[in-house]
């Protein structure tokens, strides 16, 4: 489960299709994975992939500014290189505003 | 690759563990997939689910009032009931605004 987080909060939904050239990307994810949740902002993550080589990353920031300094972060833009010659067929990247949470205890959205 | 939408428009992030007992969900679910689509507003949808009974689904909405309005269909509250009762052993929705959209080919975010 997602991790209580109060908003209004940050993510980043990295939604992507793998190539069939995967050599090194295990170990790149789990060290982005890592290096990630080291960045100021950071509120977590989570990565979901169906057999079909269609995935998503969603991860969880504080605000713009904890998304924009990972996106420069520069292990992360090696990554990004990577992963747009090699790992990756197609992605999509959004960036959303939480603006509302809940779950199967609360049920309902808080009151406005 | 999620359709091409143009921001601003909503999500609803629905990340969910399973419970053993999924007697009559994958039907549910594909009914509720097809009923979600003919809603005014809904933009698309997209469902990963990993091998230990953990997923997400994200589905796209034009505004809130369509989120609303899906909520609130009838069909829909009968299969959040059943999901609680039965298929779910914990979820967490999370309504986002998506701001900025951009993909590999696009690469970087439109300038603000």
């Amino acid at each position: 489960m997602a991790p209580k987080r109060r908003p209004p909060y940050y993510a980043v939904i990295f939604t992507s299709t793998q190539t069939d050239d995967l050599d090194g990307y295990a170990e790149m994810s789990a060290h982005m994975e890592k290096l990630a949740s080291n960045q100021t902002g950071f509120l977590g993550i989570e990565s979901f992939r169906s057999l079909d080589k269609k995935g998503v990353t969603i991860s969880y920031w504080k605000d713009l500014n904890a998304i924009r300094a990972w996106k420069e972060n520069p292990e992360h833009l090696t990554a990004q290189q990577l992963g747009k010659q090699q790992w990756y067929q197609d992605y999509t990247i959004e960036i959303a505003k939480i603006e509302t949470a809940y779950d199967l205890q609360t049920d309902c959205p808080p009151s406005e």
